[in-house]
């Protein structure tokens, strides 16, 4: 094996460090966050730090990075408490990578990029029309992290919209290759993903056995 | 689009929703974490919950679940302030997964299992010798998610260990599927990689660009 010492990481410049722990921690679920502001102007941008926190109740969270870097999308979450995270297939990819750009106040991310804002009753924030799985989500709780002015904001699920219902299996699984929906790797990089298998709930003196 | 609204999926029973909501969330960053308790017995577990929070200072987290579901990985973490993170290959699936098993305290993960722990200086707890991706991380801070009971525990990227250096670009990416890091689905699902491709920085008034 070849070592890394925290020392080397350390020295390292910034953005080299930044390419290497941010693919360091493995593959991500990116997804598109949309969001309005209290005006009505829409935003949209690429999130790839989103995380499963429990099912019951089904809480997300993802990590809105410092404010001076990210200012919109977690405003508009904690001016309007609803936003939503809408799944990127391959022939989004470019358009969901170009909302990382820092567009200025009101100009919305839709219009520079081709992607569809799309309403439905319930919800002010806007859904991406293009994406196969879409979903709304209220905010619960902000907490800040102090060690690097992060965000780790939690949400509560609340409706759901797929564009197949065949990929949902019998247990509630959502074989998400069947909706084409894409990983994501650093900062930059997007893959597609072929299943290994399933396996059954693990057990003490037995071995895991495939589903 | 096919519509399960919050009232459809909050009735669903419990398991089922566990499936849904734990994939909704996207692919994960599933990895096996390696820990030792104050008296030298080593555990390692599956994690799939692993997300980036910042690479200056090079921060990662996880989610633990609540204690009764999950008591050794955090309480280890927090006895002796560090733990290990290794990447899972094809090869180590069955093992992976087998790791999620409710064994009794004192029994070792690694026996059960036939992964190897491996130590190296400067780190008690125990590496996966079998991971192709191996780093030691250093308790930061212990975030206690109120919503539903569980844990989001901050660490510090210490040493990295890699099995090659070629799949480490001249900006600091490291190219995953070189080195066969699989990503995970739902609480059971495993799958390999494509590379779709990498984008340029993105800036206003232009198009992603392929590099």
């Amino acid at each position: 094996m070849h070592q890394l010492s925290k020392s080397t990481i350390d020295a390292w410049d910034a953005r080299y460090r930044g390419n290497f722990i941010n693919s360091l921690s493995g593959y991500k679920s990116v997804s598109l966050i949309g969001t309005v502001n209290a005006s009505g102007q829409p935003n949209v941008a690429v999130f790839s730090n989103i995380v499963h926190i429990g099912a019951n109740p089904a809480l997300i969270g993802f990590i809105n990075r410092p404010l001076a870097a990210a200012p919109h999308t977690i405003a508009n979450i904690q001016a309007t408490g609803c936003y939503t995270i809408n799944h990127i297939t391959p022939s989004m990819v470019v358009q969901a990578h170009q909302t990382s750009a820092k567009y200025d106040d009101g100009v919305s991310e839709f219009a520079q990029t081709g992607l569809s804002e799309l309403y439905r009753d319930g919800c002010p924030a806007p859904f991406v029309a293009q994406s196969a799985v879409q979903y709304s989500m209220k905010l619960v709780e902000v907490v800040p992290i102090t060690h690097n002015n992060t965000f780790f904001v939690i949400g509560a699920v609340q409706d759901v919209y797929l564009s197949s219902l065949d990929c949902v299996g019998e247990d509630g699984f959502i074989e998400l290759p069947q909706l084409d929906t894409v990983t994501s790797l650093g900062m930059d990089g997007y893959y597609v993903t072929s299943r290994l298998g399933r396996y059954a709930y693990a057990k003490p003196g037995s071995i895991a056995q495939p589903i």
